[in-house]
C-alpha cells in the first residue's frame, strides 16, 4: 500500500493535501470511508506511517505506555512544549477526516513553523512543539473513549485502561503491543494545547462560516444498563409465563429517543449505541440485555433532568413486567469551558486571513476536553458537509481544510511564541 | 469426568436414572443446567458416551453425514427398523432434560426388549431397532432447528446445511468433523418413529396428568427482519438529522409482543430471541439491527394474521422513520397431525399402566414433526415443573422420568412387532 504514497516537498496546501489524501488507504471501505479501531493491524499501519512521516519531517518520535504517540521538535533543550494534535483510530466503517484530518493538520502546521525558522523567516520560538496522536480517542473497540488523553490527564487510570477487553477478550495492552505501541517513553512536558477537528454537526454549514471556534463542550454522561429476565423456549411458553428481558429494553430505548421531547430542540441528543442480548439464540426467550445509554447536552440540569426521567421510567418498567433493571453511572464528562485568550487567538487568526468564523459549543468529545483540565487548551472546527460524521458519507472539502490549517498553523505560530503562557486550564463546571 | 460413571448392570429405574444423570456432567453449567451447543466439544463428548453405552449394550453404530448417529440392534437382517430417539445437544445454559431424557428413555426402552428376547421372556420382535439421536435440534449455534431430521427427511438440503456458518465462520461440516460426527454411513431403513420429550409447556402439571398424547403440532413460522438507516454520532448528530435503526428495531419488538393481544390467550406465542446490531459501538448511532422473528400458533391462520399485522406495522414504521425495514419469511412449518394409531397405542401403554394421561398439542418443534412426514410417528410427553424449559430451571422429577420410560417401552413394543404396519406417515395441513 505505502508504494503508492511519494511524499512532495512542500508544505504548502499541495503538500498538506497530498499526505492527508495518503491515510485514507489504511484501513479504505468501500464507500470512501475507513475502519482503523484502535490497536487493530490498519490502525498500527497509519501510525508507522505518521512515524515515518514525521522523522522525514525532522522530527523525533516517543510514545508512552498507553500508546499516546509523539512527534517532537526542541528548539530549546529543557524548554516545555506546545502540543498540537488528534486521533488517527476510527470507528467501525468511519468517516476518514475525524481525528485524521487534526493529526495531519498539526503535523503540517508545526512543520511549517519548524521550516520558517530554519529558513531564517521568523524568530525560533520559546517553546518547543510536540504532535500527538493521541491513542483509542473513539472508544469503539475498547471503552471508554478518550482512553489515551484520559490516561494522560490522570482521568483514568493506566492499568486498569491496560486490562479494558474488546468483545473477543483481547486486552489494550496486547492490542498496543500487537502494534508496536505499548511505549515506555515519558510524555514531552506541556504548556498548552491545540486541536483542530471536523465539526460532526451542521452548524458551520447552516452558518456559512469556515471557522468554528469551541468555547466550551457539551455535559455529557452515560447509563450502563443491565435487564435481567429468565431465559425460557420461544416455542413451548406460554406469554404469561416470561420474564422477557428484550421487550423490556425495547421500551428503555423508545424512552430514550423520546425523553428529548421535554427539553428545547438540538439542545439535547440521547441515545442507545451498543447493545447485548443473551443467549441470543432465535429460539430462545432473552434472559439478560446489556446496553449503553448516551445522554448529552448544553446544559448539565437537562442531562440531569433526562436521567433522572428515565431512571424513573426504568424502575416503573421493571416493576410492571417483574424483571431487574440495574442503571449504572458510566463516563461522566463536566462541561469545560476553553480559555477565552485561546478562542480570542483563533479569532484573531482566522480575521488576519480573511475567513469567517464563529464561537460555538462541542457537542461531541475531543481530546482537548482532557487537556483542557491540567493546561490552556484550544480547540477549532472546520465544517462537516450535511453535518454527517461516524460514517462513511463524512465530508468535508480540500479548500475547508486548507484554510483550517492555515489558521491552525497561526494560532501555533502564536503558541510557541508563548502567547497562552499564564493562562489557566480550563474551567470545567 | 467420564471415570465419575459407572454403568449399572440393571435396565430397571435405578439403571435409567443412573445413565440419565450421568449425562448431565457433559457441559455443566453452575446452576445445573448444561450447555451443548451442536457441533462444540461438550456435545461431542457426550455423543462419544452415547456410542460406548450403547455398544456396550450390544448395539452398533452408524453416523450419516449430517451428524446423525443412530445405535442399532438386528433381530433379523433386512428387516427395516424402528426409530426412536431425541437429541443430546442443548440450548445455551440450556435445562438438562431437554432432549437428552428422549434419547436415554430411548436407549432404555430398546435394551429392555433386547434383554427381554434375549431372556426368553417376549418372541423375537418383527422389525429392527434403532436408537437415534439427531444433530442441532435446537438451532442455537447453526440455524435452522430440526438440522439433522429435517436434512434427513428432505426439508433441507444437507449441502447448504453443511456450509451453514455459526457466529464465528466455523460450517457446519468443520464442526462435525472437529467431534468426530461427519459420518459415512447410510442410516438404516425405517419403519416409524417414536419420541418421548419432556412438554416444556405447563399443562400436564396443571391437570396433574403424567402422560401428554400428542395430536398435533402448532404451525410454526420465522421472519428475519433487516431494518436498514444510517450510520452517525451519538454526540455531534442533532436527533432531527438521525435515521437511527434502534429505536425501529425496539417498536417492532413490541409490536411483537403485542400482537398476541389480537388473539385468544394461550392461542399464539410471538417472540424475538436474537438480534444483532451494527456497528454496535457505545457512540455511533446504529445503522443495522437484524432480527429474527418467531411466530407459532395452534391455528395456522392465526400465525398468518400475526404476520400480516406485522408486516403492515414494519411498512408503517420504515415510512414514518424514513429508513428501509425489510422482512423475509424463513422456517415455515406446517401442522403436522400425528397418526391416531399411535395416539391410541400410547394411551392403551398408559392405561395398561395405570398411568393418567390426555391428548394435547405440542407448540415447540420436534424432530417428531420432521420423521412424521415421512413415517407414522409417534410423540409423548411427560410433565415439565412449572413449564420453565431452555434454561438452567428446567425440572422434571424421577418418578415422572421413570414412568415415561415406561409407556415408551411398551410403545416401542408393540411397534417392533408391526402394530403400526400399514399406518400412513402424518398429514400436514
Amino acid at each position: 500500500m505505502t508504494t503508492e504514497y511519494t511524499p512532495l516537498d512542500t508544505l504548502d496546501a499541495k503538500g498538506f493535501l497530498n499526505d492527508f489524501h495518503h491515510t485514507t488507504i489504511y484501513g479504505a471501505t468501500p464507500r470512501n470511508g475507513i475502519d482503523r479501531q484502535a490497536g487493530t493491524a490498519e490502525h498500527g499501519a497509519v501510525r508507522a506511517w505518521f512515524r515515518e512521516r514525521a522523522r522525514a519531517l525532522g522530527f523525533d518520535i516517543r510514545i508512552d505506555s498507553i500508546g499516546n504517540q509523539f512527534a517532537t521538535y526542541t528548539f530549546h533543550e529543557g524548554a516545555p512544549f506546545v502540543w498540537v494534535g488528534s486521533h488517527l483510530d476510527s470507528q467501525p466503517l468511519g468517516g476518514r477526516f475525524d481525528g485524521t484530518y487534526g493529526v495531519i493538520a498539526a503535523l503540517h502546521a508545526a512543520a511549517r513553523i519548524v521550516e520558517q525558522v530554519a529558513a531564517g523567516d521568523r524568530p525560533t520560538p520559546a517553546l518547543n512543539i510536540a504532535v500527538v496522536d493521541w491513542f483509542n480517542e473513539e472508544g469503539a473497540r475498547f471503552a471508554p473513549s478518550l482512553m489515551g488523553s484520559g490516561t494522560l490527564v490522570g482521568t483514568f487510570d493506566r492499568d486498569e485502561m491496560w486490562a479494558v477487553t474488546d468483545d473477543k477478550g483481547i486486552t489494550v495492552k496486547e492490542a498496543l503491543e500487537s502494534i508496536g505501541c505499548l511505549g515506555t517513553d515519558a510524555p514531552p512536558e506541556v504548556a498548552a494545547y491545540a486541536e483542530i477537528h471536523i465539526e460532526q454537526g451542521r452548524i458551520l454549514e447552516r452558518e456559512s462560516v469556515k471557522i468554528g471556534v469551541v468555547d466550551q463542550s457539551w455535559y455529557t454522561q452515560k447509563l450502563l444498563v443491565k435487564v435481567i429476565g429468565e431465559q425460557s423456549h420461544t416455542g413451548a411458553t406460554i406469554m404469561a409465563d416470561r420474564h422477557d428481558a428484550l421487550p423490556a429494553a425495547a421500551e428503555i430505548i423508545l424512552a430514550t429517543e423520546q425523553v428529548v421531547e421535554n427539553f428545547d430542540p438540538e439542545q439535547i441528543v440521547t441515545s442507545i449505541g451498543k447493545i447485548a442480548v443473551q443467549p441470543n439464540s432465535p429460539i430462545v426467550v432473552p434472559r439478560q440485555v446489556d446496553m449503553t445509554i448516551d445522554l448529552r447536552a448544553d446544559l448539565k440540569e437537562d442531562v440531569l433532568e433526562a436521567r433522572r426521567i428515565l431512571k424513573e421510567k426504568m424502575a416503573e418498567i421493571a416493576q410492571r413486567r417483574n424483571l431487574t433493571i440495574e442503571a449504572t453511572d458510566f463516563d461522566i464528562r463536566d462541561i469545560q469551558h476553553y480559555p477565552v485568550e485561546g478562542q480570542e487567538l483563533t479569532e484573531k487568526a482566522a480575521a488576519d486571513a480573511g475567513i469567517s468564523h464563529m464561537r460555538m459549543r462541542t457537542m461531541a468529545g475531543h481530546d482537548s476536553v482532557a487537556m483542557n483540565r491540567i493546561v490552556p487548551a484550544v480547540m477549532i472546527f472546520i465544517p462537516s458537509e450535511g453535518g454527517v460524521s461516524h460514517c462513511e458519507r463524512e465530508f468535508t472539502s480540500d479548500e475547508d481544510m486548507v484554510a483550517g490549517v492555515d489558521v491552525f498553523t497561526y494560532v501555533l505560530g502564536r503558541m510557541v511564541d508563548g502567547e497562552l503562557d499564564g493562562v489557566e486550564p480550563g474551567e470545567s463546571l
